[in-house]
């Protein structure tokens, strides 16, 4: 793409309104727009970004068998009544329609998808069943900050697995652990996989953390072997001895990026959701969920991959692969339609504008290779990794040759 | 896809409170599930069938320019101020967060997308600009019917375009008129070009209407020139004579797919949304706004495109291309196998259920190619097209061949 075709721009100053390193950027550099406190509009950089996420989540849920779907954000009123939740969730917001019918904003599906398998499900033959969906949800927080991180909107990721016992959900969930490492692995991150409280059907939770200043939760974690307990059950203190390894235990700041559940029977109960044995017995089927902060990880990934100069995207994530940027007496428009030709992702900043203004916004923006092309470079191109401060001059060729190698 | 996998089922009877047949066939079929009077879900094939229509959609306004962008369901009440329409719109829902701060729902996203270009665009340079973004909506409609036509939540794709002067206005709308037919002709629906009223903004409006009896809306269009007005502006009667061409007027009930707008200043104007132009003065934004209802298209295909016995998913919205059943003695692990390979999208009935279950199902699903194994076929299969009543036994690759030559 032309940037100066792009309609977003960079802006001179940070917004005023946004306190973490990462919404600052994002906002600068046009990546979203903030439309209220936790509402944001994804620009065409932001939603490059979100999509590129939302595709390395999806070929791992469908991977691990999962079906997608997609729900509403209007929940009737009387399916949180079955549940209890309409009074005891929190953050939920309430509609009433012209008939003065009631609904729920959806912030969490089980509500929905409960009653959907109820009417496909009948036989233990029809069990186990894994379905996902990637949707927006609202939910009315008490304090919405720091950008993505805490939304009354957000984008999110929410599976929920049916088993005909607890014997296989159990399965079910350790594997699921494995899969968010994998998911987390590829994006980039390091999490911590801390055991957190079960609520009141469950014995524990998982959810899985970035440590992070700008972080609402506090974990417990050691360092050397990995053991993690969110702050609200652990039993261990900052200084501590880990009782794992005989290491040391920190406490840390960290950024909830996705959390699996064991809902048990929790919900198939009130929505009598059950199915036929070999016996012929009707059983209630035992469910989990697994969820993953979509838009939330994309603030996570500004927050702390970036730099003082700007964001730093991994390639998967990445709005392009290349920022091509042309200064007096280059080749630009020939090397972009070369680099279009063979399928790689380009921006190509064509604007009038200097060689500082130029470089200083393609930090900003973070994309993960820097390509000029000038008077200087010649007949080549000058190279270099926003990750990196090593610059390189070579072949057009040797470029594509250096990406292709990258994967 | 193995059938044996997916999680939905067809049920043996149709739903009790759906009218139209595109609808009862959908939620019979599995493809959908009512959620509430105008509020579904996608499952699987619904999903895949949305996402089909999604992808054409996306290709068209990619190519005429648009850049996607993602904006959310809250909207500032102040936004809805400035524009009048937070009175003034009648569909609007409307919620108070905890701190008693009201948001409306979006139904449209003028109110969003003005303060946004208002941000970015300063100079006749950074005009024109083309934006899209394919949605969910939320209307509180006063008879939420039909299904999918008239939902109180729905996927819409909004376009806005902004323009220097009317005159370039003019000349983009208009191209947007052949873009349009462009996106209705490769969904496989005839729509007739309907002028409607241009609110009290602009002088008239453009509608793309599907001829169809559980239509809402009600145009006056000559079968032979494709002379059409809206009945609420129409000054022609039915069984009149064309002033166009004198063929013969006909009155037709039709489903609404998609409208285009002159919106000229009613957004820029309160929002302020203006540029420089090349000496200096301060001029407002020209703008225009197309519509397509995303999710009605999917229900209008379901009621145009069906026959007594079921859905006829045209190749490009298909779930699936190939529905391939496996019959007593049939070799369907390694035909799958084979055209997965081939990446053709399969859904292959493994199930061990009667043929004549297995066929009921496939005319109900409406999967463009029908393919059998059995006994009887051999090392040949039997395929046949769901629009037609043929059928013929050809070899695995000639039936591949078949498929490619088709495309």
């Amino acid at each position: 793409m032309k940037q100066s075709v792009l309609f977003t721009r960079a802006f001179k100053s940070f917004p005023s309104d946004e306190e973490a390193r990462g919404i600052r950027f994002l906002v600068r550099a046009g990546f979203v727009n903030k439309e209220a406190a936790g509402v944001y509009s994804f620009l065409p950089l932001g939603l490059r970004v979100l999509r590129n996420i939302e595709s390395i989540i999806r070929e791992e849920m469908d991977r691990v068998g999962g079906q997608e779907i997609l729900m509403p954000i209007l929940h009737p009123r009387e399916n949180w009544e079955i549940t209890g939740r309409w009074t005891s969730f929190d953050a939920l917001y309430k509609v009433k329609n012209r008939e003065g019918k009631e609904a729920a904003l959806g912030p969490t599906h089980e509500e929905i998808i409960f009653p959907v398998i109820k009417k496909m499900v009948s036989s233990y033959r029809d069990l186990p069943v894994y379905v996902y969906q990637i949707q927006d949800k609202v939910r009315d927080e008490a304090r919405a900050k720091s950008g993505l991180l805490r939304g009354r909107e957000f984008w999110m990721k929410d599976f929920y697995s049916f088993h005909r016992d607890e014997t296989d959900l159990d399965g079910f969930y350790e594997k699921m652990k494995k899969v968010y490492l994998g998911v987390f692995k590829r994006l980039g991150l390091k999490v911590l996989v801390v055991k957190a409280s079960g609520g009141t059907f469950s014995k524990y939770s998982h959810e899985f953390q970035v440590l992070s200043p700008v972080g609402e939760d506090l974990v417990l974690y050691c360092g050397k072997c990995g053991f993690a307990e969110n702050k609200e059950i652990a039993q261990v203190k900052d200084g501590e001895v880990c009782l794992e390894c005989g290491g040391m235990i920190k406490a840390g700041s960290s950024i909830e990026v996705g959390n699996i559940f064991k809902l048990n029977t929790r919900f198939s109960e009130p929505f009598s959701v059950a199915y036929k044995d070999e016996e012929g017995n009707q059983r209630l089927v035992y469910a989990g969920c697994y969820g993953i902060g979509v838009s939330r990880l994309m603030g996570t990934i500004a927050e702390v991959l970036s730099d003082e100069r700007g964001l730093i995207w991994p390639e998967l994530e990445a709005p392009f692969l290349v920022h091509l940027l042309e200064l007096d007496g280059g080749r630009g428009d020939v090397i972009y339609r070369d680099l279009q030709r063979s399928g790689i992702r380009v921006l190509y900043d064509d604007r009038k504008i200097s060689a500082g203004e130029k470089f200083a916004e393609a930090d900003l923006i973070g994309i993960p290779w820097r390509v000029v092309t000038s008077k200087k470079t010649g007949t080549k191109l000058e190279v270099k990794a926003r990750s990196s401060a090593e610059t390189r001059l070579v072949t057009l060729l040797n470029f594509k040759r250096l990406l292709k190698t990258k994967r």
